[in-house]
């Protein structure tokens, strides 16, 4: 084995354009790269940002030569793919496990039914939009995860966002609190909606808002697709039989 | 090292509360179980109907010990946590890389802002639900995840969800078809909103439904948090150089 020397470039928290740019251009020098983001880099993260820069810089991007059955409608916006990336970027985004994923493992599986992903941050997105998300995920009954729920700088977002929820769901609406996720930190708490903004919240903290299905049971909580309605599910722990589970269900 | 031998216990497709049953059944007979699901167990898979089976049949659901930092809030319906669970089981649900993240890593970006995850089954949700909740996400602008889009026995529920879908959005909207990410028979196929039911789609596909920032960069669609319009990225490949970065953008 051959000992590889690997140059550690940082920056500060909230440089992520600086950053970004920085490694854009290390790879342009030559040199292999990787972004690393915390979850899934794809998720509320830099994946996206690695696109824009690029799409502003005019810079080409390729996939790795190993990538198999990639299939596109001729567009004409694309240009040829080509072996030779002198010219351009060489791109694979390795997905991970998304802070909705964690959190909600250790919640219980409040995800197991459709959900709505809002960041309330608005410092990049007018809070117009973010209050139109909010408002059109809690009429859908759709299970509400919230990133970015509150920062130094960014205060009443949250509570103004429980309001709007309050308008259509139920105030008892269970609430899982995550924070740092599968981390030496992590943390869960639970509430109610109506009293979600009293929940300790900080830069790391997920939030799971339930829909009108979501349960508690024991100290979990989690939404049903409605099995056991639809198939009978016999009381008493020795049982195996299930009443007609022969149906697709997905 | 002692071998440990396995027993793999298996059932067909879509014999799910079976198969769950069997899981906490081997349980509660003292064995170790692991209830195997692709992608993440909580995202539309079965960590849902572990929950769901256990409260209908009352069987008391722990923690492991290694669990730490857990924080409820009383509400008189859980049991004190404790060590002895010959009555009941203990439950650790282990993340995973769901099929959004994996798909959205092949596709591009897609999701590094809001978006909703819908399934098209209705074969456990009424579809009015599922109506109502396409339209909300298409109202909001969100990046739209379709799940379970199409079946054998479910062939016009995509064609109607398209059609609700393009009521709010722009026609030329990018859409990823994503089918087996990151598995061997993985396939990509790049189109827009209202050529969507053209592609070729199977139980292993997920879609990417583009919100109105969606764009789309070589072959890859990327959903822009609008870093590059608050801050200056200086075109030219060289530049380092951003405007104003110091500010918390999350």
């Amino acid at each position: 084995m051959t000992w590889c020397p690997i140059k550690i470039i940082s920056t500060g928290m909230m440089k992520e354009v600086n950053r970004v740019e920085m490694a854009i251009q290390e790879s342009l020098s030559g040199q292999s790269c990787a972004l690393i983001s915390g979850g899934d880099p794809g998720i509320y993260a830099m994946a996206g940002l690695v696109f824009e820069i690029c799409q502003k810089k005019g810079i080409p991007l390729f996939r790795p030569v190993s990538s198999k059955n990639l299939t596109t409608v001729p567009t004409g916006q694309r240009p040829a793919r080509s072996l030779d990336t002198e010219n351009g970027l060489t791109l694979e985004i390795v997905p991970g496990i998304p802070a909705l994923a964690a959190g909600a493992a250790l919640a219980g599986a409040p995800l197991t039914h459709d959900f709505a992903a809002i960041s309330l941050s608005d410092l990049l997105t007018k809070w117009e939009t973010i209050e139109k998300r909010i408002t059109c995920a809690a009429m859908a009954d759709f299970v509400i995860v919230i990133y970015n729920p509150r920062s130094r700088k960014r205060t009443w977002q949250l509570e103004r966002a429980r309001e709007l929820i309050l308008a259509h769901r139920d105030k008892a609406t269970p609430v899982a609190v995550v924070t740092g996720a599968m981390r030496e930190n992590q943390e869960i708490v639970f509430t109610r909606l109506d009293q979600l903004h009293t929940a300790a919240i900080g830069m790391q903290t997920v939030l799971f808002i339930g829909s009108s299905a979501t349960a508690i049971y024991m100290d979990f909580i989690f939404t049903p697709r409605g099995y056991t309605d639809k198939y009978t599910v016999m009381t008493g722990m020795a049982s195996l039989q299930a009443g007609n589970p022969d149906q697709e269900a997905t």
